[in-house]
């Protein structure tokens, strides 16, 4: 089969969306934008050893390439429209392409958004996704308007997925059980979306969590100009890293939960007078919202224990050249 | 340096254009779509040993990871506007990454592209582009418009990119002046964008020849439900291509010259009425321009040799993964 073939049989669908006036085949696509609002870019490269061990199931695979990309969109408050696809590939098997492609569509069709353009090549397994979605104007929600004595939340649990890569690297031993549910999550995120637009003018600030909380949380206190202080106890902890926690992993189990990434919930600041209001967007969105700590004025994070001690050492967010993983 | 602090040092330029609300640095950027414009988004992924060879200069490198994206925006007759840029770099050398960031926002610049997002990463080298432009609505050019009767044009001159890789790769010698004169054609394209902007309201149907012209014509005239005839007489023939046709190299210069891949000229049709028009547009975008056939009602492609007799064989286009090259 030749490339047009391959792509043309797994990766050419139809558009839903009237406001495509061009899809796939053409030089280019041609989207109508919406009167008032604003466009919305981003775009992520996953690289195989990197980002996802290479025997990773495709169709998860598939589905982790948008749902990254996704989980930017729904950080700003916006709709997600189109999709780019680009791919290097390092074999045509037809059976793995098409798992690949029905983690991606299924994911694309749940979020209303039309894949409009792509590239296929061969060479070491890599995607990149660019994705386009729209805000109204002046109503995107930036990483820059977290006031001092704002509350902070996160939604969902954090460090599932990391606890999934250090088990799956032999750092730590898990049930069977636990590590289903670890790697679950590591390998299907669930981005935010309808939680992220619901926030829109409710949020003073807001970014995904992907590269860990403290290290993610520090990019808002760095764009607001604030500190934070984030409270150990408030944490959503999920039940396996619970256990950790009072046990001989309890350093692991904090590398987790605060720096280990992967965990595509979202962090947001907003005023006191919003808490009310916050369980209702909660509620809503059918996302768990928690409260974890307060915006300070003090330009730095301070992470108290489960008694209220600062940690003397916090975790950092990931960086993707400082150590090698997923 | 970590990964922020190296993106920051050579990827972070402050945004030219007031339509970019919100550039580099948060979870998306935030763009202002033009009124009465359709958004025009393409995406190209470069890797090493396929695309490009490994010890290539890294400011052509740079330079060539846009241009493809920006002769794509070309073809539809678009103005380029913003660019995200994701990579996966194998190491981390500061020199490399300086060139190829040289490379990349001399063409941006020169363009008036902001680059508004990006996404770096180790792992095998591999460069992936998307490109966003603006047409007025209507006023694109597509591949489907072409009509029997209509006259077949391409841009510049063709052959001499992929006569550069067959000496590289040792299939033909050519003396030091003829190659470097051909590398600089692979490393170094020139998206047509004037001349494709100028062709609105002109060509019937137009795009890029990146993968051959045989077979890329061949997207116009399938979407097109046409046929073609090929006049090599009157074929734009480089002069180191135009030697070859004559002696013992002949099929390799028809495969240079009709299906070599790389040219990143623009080919479009347009009724013969707009002849005098074309030669108008060709002078104001300073881009040769030559008339090379006529599309037909057959559903074939024929092209003629200097005598007028069809070829046998004709030479196909380029597919990625039907054999190993740049």
């Amino acid at each position: 089969m030749t490339e047009f073939e391959l792509i043309a049989r797994f990766f050419d669908r139809p558009p839903t969306s009237p406001s495509v006036r061009l899809g796939v085949g053409d030089d280019a696509a041609l989207l109508s934008p919406t009167p008032g609002c604003l466009l919305v870019a981003t775009v992520d490269m996953l690289v195989a050893g990197r980002h996802f061990f290479p025997d990773v199931d495709p169709e998860s695979l598939g589905h982790k390439a948008l749902a990254v990309n996704l989980s930017d969109i729904a950080a700003m408050g916006a709709r997600p429209r189109w999709a780019l696809l680009a791919g290097a590939l390092p074999d045509t098997d037809p059976a793995w392409l098409e798992a690949l492609a029905h983690g991606f569509f299924a994911l694309a069709g749940a979020h209303d958004v039309d894949v409009v353009g792509g590239d296929t090549t061969s060479g070491p397994l890599n995607l990149c996704v660019t994705l386009l979605g729209e805000v109204p104007e002046g109503e995107a929600i930036t990483r820059a308007g977290a006031k001092a004595g704002d509350s902070i939340y996160v939604s969902g649990v954090l460090g599932e997925a990391a606890l999934a890569v250090a088990a799956l690297r032999g750092g730590i031993a898990l049930d069977a059980t636990a590590l289903a549910a670890c790697k679950r999550r590591l390998e299907w995120p669930a981005p935010r979306l309808a939680l992220g637009q619901r926030l829109r003018g409710v949020a003073s600030a807001m970014l995904d969590v992907s590269d860990g909380l403290t290290g993610d949380l520090g990019h808002i206190l760095k764009a607001s100009h604030v500190g934070a202080t984030l409270d150990l106890a408030a944490m959503p902890v999920p039940p396996v890293i619970a256990d950790l926690l009072h046990g001989s992993q309890r350093a692991l189990a904090l590398d987790c939960l605060l720096a280990g990434g992967d965990d595509y919930e979202l962090c947001f600041t907003a005023p006191p007078a919003a808490a009310s209001r916050m369980e209702e967007i909660a509620r809503e969105s059918g996302v768990p919202v928690t409260r974890i700590g307060t915006i300070t004025a003090s330009h730095r994070l301070i992470v108290n224990d489960e008694r209220g001690t600062p940690l003397a050492r916090v975790p950092r967010g990931f960086d993707h050249f400082a150590r090698s993983a997923p």
